[in-house]
């Protein structure tokens, strides 16, 4: 009966296996022909369509425009600034042919677009009039990755990445943690993801940033999903690239840059944070259907009363999908279940004799037989309740993982090898203690967490001064 | 004064120049260091977003779902269906390196996705049950054109390509012509383009396809805009790919396959048909921005006039943008004009003694001088009226240049040389003749239009009978 269901791992038996047989299961995504790139299937994509429209009311509302740049970098300009260039190049494609003949110059298939947008700037940056600059743009990118795995690592990723240029450092800081605020902000109330937000220490910051943010979730499993990311780039580029204002005092000026990126990642850390043995699990305010209306059996009494919920449905603007077929009711709950649908309305014969229909909630598995005229009121306040509780068992689980008093490197340690999750230690800012805890424990550094960064003790690795607190953890 | 529109050419003095002075006037393109790659910039790509959001709208309401294939085709899968690989091979850009390692097998970057369709397609169609599988990609593709001109031809091309497979031959035939149908309606009732509508040569059909039909647009100079295909393949890419389906009689058979496309060419057409030496002039229905707000002084009074026309639009949905720069008011005139909003609201301090504003058609710029309490009323009634008045400006123009009486080689010779537009001939369906018209006349054909296919005459070339009436002429 349970056909579907049945061909997931369970999640504490083999994480990654469960992972990919939940996407398998769930039909997000395809295998293709082309190694390492992944086909985005309908049911997939329909999440990340709900994901961009979020996202970019949002950056609409914060005063963004849309752009497209060209998806190919001539490797000169590629080059221009000095640690973007190093920290890039060695995983681009290339292209080298065009129709006929090679090219002159060869062109890497863009891994991100500060150079283009800081070669399109400095054309139409002339006067503080022109700023600020508020550009974002959604593409694809590519990133010659060696090992994969869909929606976290893939040589081809689906994205956006906002590009801004201001007259002052304070302004072009401000956006930089404006934009990690509505990152947060998301995450939170549609995608039910707790998320640590901090700064990221120079090694893991982007290449060529001065400052790095970052919001960190972790998945079910203890390990960190870095799901988003916001630069403060300084002037940095703008030297490099010859981009100047005349500031009001009427002097040539370097303006200030930022630049901020999600990408479908997202979609991997919703599975990881919210999906269970019985497949995907979708918090309502992000998933493409919201109801899943299963007819026991099909015939007109039935199909009348399904009627009346789909015209209700629309009219409230409530996704919902009818399973007319002819499988059997098992296997049509089970196939509500791995899509992660947040409500199953299940109408059959004997429930209607008593006017009663079944609601069954995907995050509890919960049955609740009600009243046939109490269900929209219900399906109202279910998906409220269901974003809620994903959110609060999310929060719980990953709090249960924070080790926010490690005083000793044994202590750390033990944490590495026995206690998934994320632990917050003292650190000196050197680079080599950074470096001993991921040579050793195989932990890297999250993120300097915001409100939690004065220092209480020594380095946990040398036991000098330390600087700052900061969190350490697994990553994907 | 008029700062921005004194540097366009006039459009019958050099309308290449002057579709490149709108373009650069309205701020919808750059050049980038990449060559033959466009930047779209904000209010440029506005346009393609309100393109993007009523199509898919469309296409979602015929039944079709969003996904997302890879990027690349290696050079084996694009080598599959041979009249395909004939037609796009010279004219892809080869990727070659990724990272730091030269590929075994190298990949060009799409310049239409059959192949890749057709390579998951082959994995997930099973069985009729399976069938129609109707999908649509948003992406870019690559074409390494040798000549390029902005939004019409170029490298990088934005664009949705629908894939479709069908049980019938017969219903693929249907699905063909449905979705050429949806792009006829876009085209009349958002971009008030009005299209011929029919089917393409043997000659100028897809690489691969059995049927190809077309919208073909007329620009201001007479000469065409394919705006739109959408193509029939049978059987070929199936049986090429080996993909089969159970039918209903639980017999194996290859699905029925059609694919459709348009791009922001579209945004071309845009330009060269309803634009002036103005600027740009944009269909209400289309437009990202349909009233222009202008207060003459900016002081409380009229601040607060003009607060109370936003509110009231933003109740309504009308988008508007409002002008409070310290530029003069004869600039912000121009510059609305170059931008082509629709409707400008001019508000000043003489007219609002006697409860007067001004409202300024785009399409006429007919100057309407209106009681302040009329002001929304009329602008409901612009919107329409400027809409419907683009449409019919385009299609007398359009009908005043088209020939549909050509009777003889010399006639159409005289139209080649002398007359802009299409000239409708009798033709006898053979290639020699389709192409002399090109070498001698500069003439393409355009396509077999519906309604008008049946000869009344022997053909214009070769003298002998015709098997259907064709539309020639110049294109873009």
């Amino acid at each position: 009966m349970e056909k579907k269901n049945t061909e997931i791992t369970p999640r504490d038996v083999d994480f990654a296996k469960w992972y990919n047989d939940v996407i398998a299961a769930a039909d997000l995504v395809d295998y293709s022909s082309v190694k390492g790139s992944m086909i985005i299937r309908p049911y997939g994509y329909a999440i990340w369509e709900n994901m961009v429209n979020i996202l970019d009311k949002k950056f609409k509302i914060t005063g963004h425009v849309n752009v497209q740049m060209p998806m190919f970098i001539p490797e000169s300009l590629l080059n221009i600034e000095k640690d973007h260039v190093e920290g890039f190049a060695p995983e681009v494609a290339w292209v080298t042919q065009g129709g006929e003949n090679k090219l002159e110059e060869r062109l890497c298939v863009r891994p991100t677009s500060e150079t283009l947008f800081c070669d399109h700037f400095k054309k139409i940056i002339k006067s503080y009039r022109d700023l600020p600059l508020l550009y974002n743009q959604w593409c694809t990118i590519v990133r010659w990755e060696k090992t994969t795995k869909p929606f976290l690592r893939s040589r081809e990723i689906l994205w956006q990445e906002g590009h801004t240029m201001h007259a002052t450092e304070q302004e072009a800081k401000e956006e930089t943690l404006r934009m990690l605020k509505v990152y947060e902000d998301f995450q939170k109330n549609y995608l039910a993801i707790p998320v640590i937000t901090g700064k990221k220490t120079d090694k893991e910051k982007f290449a060529g940033a001065e400052e790095t943010y970052t919001i960190e979730a972790m998945m079910y499993d203890g390990v960190a999903l870095q799901n988003g990311t916001s630069h403060y780039f300084g002037q940095g580029f703008a030297k490099a690239f010859g981009i100047e204002f005349l500031n009001k005092e009427n002097k040539l000026e370097n303006p200030y840059q930022t630049s901020w990126g999600t990408t479908t990642r997202m979609i991997g850390g919703l599975i990881m944070v919210h999906s269970d043995d019985y497949g995907l699990v979708l918090p309502p305010n992000i998933a493409p259907i919201k109801v899943s209306i299963i007819p026991i059996s099909i015939d007109d009494e039935i199909l009348s009363v399904v009627k009346s919920y789909t015209d209700a449905l629309e009219e409230k603007g409530i996704t919902y999908i009818v399973d007319k077929t002819d499988k059997s009711p098992g296997y049509k709950f089970a196939e509500s279940e791995v899509k992660g649908y947040p409500i199953r309305l299940e109408i059959g014969k004997r429930d209607l004799l008593e006017n009663k229909v079944t609601l069954v909630r995907r995050d509890t598995r919960e049955k609740i037989v009600l009243d046939k005229s109490d269900v929209l009121k219900k399906i109202d306040e279910l998906l409220i309740e269901i974003q809620h509780n994903l959110y609060n068992t999310a929060l719980e689980r990953r709090n249960s993982m924070l080790y926010n008093n490690v005083q000793s490197y044994e202590e750390l340690t033990d944490i590495a090898k026995n206690k998934p999750g994320f632990a917050l230690v003292n650190w000196c800012g050197n680079r080599e203690c950074e470096d001993k805890i991921k040579d050793d424990l195989g932990l890297k550094s999250r993120c300097i967490p915001f409100g939690l960064e004065i220092p209480d003790g020594k380095c946990v690795v040398c036991g000098k001064d330390a600087t700052t607190k900061i969190y350490f953890g697994k990553q994907y």
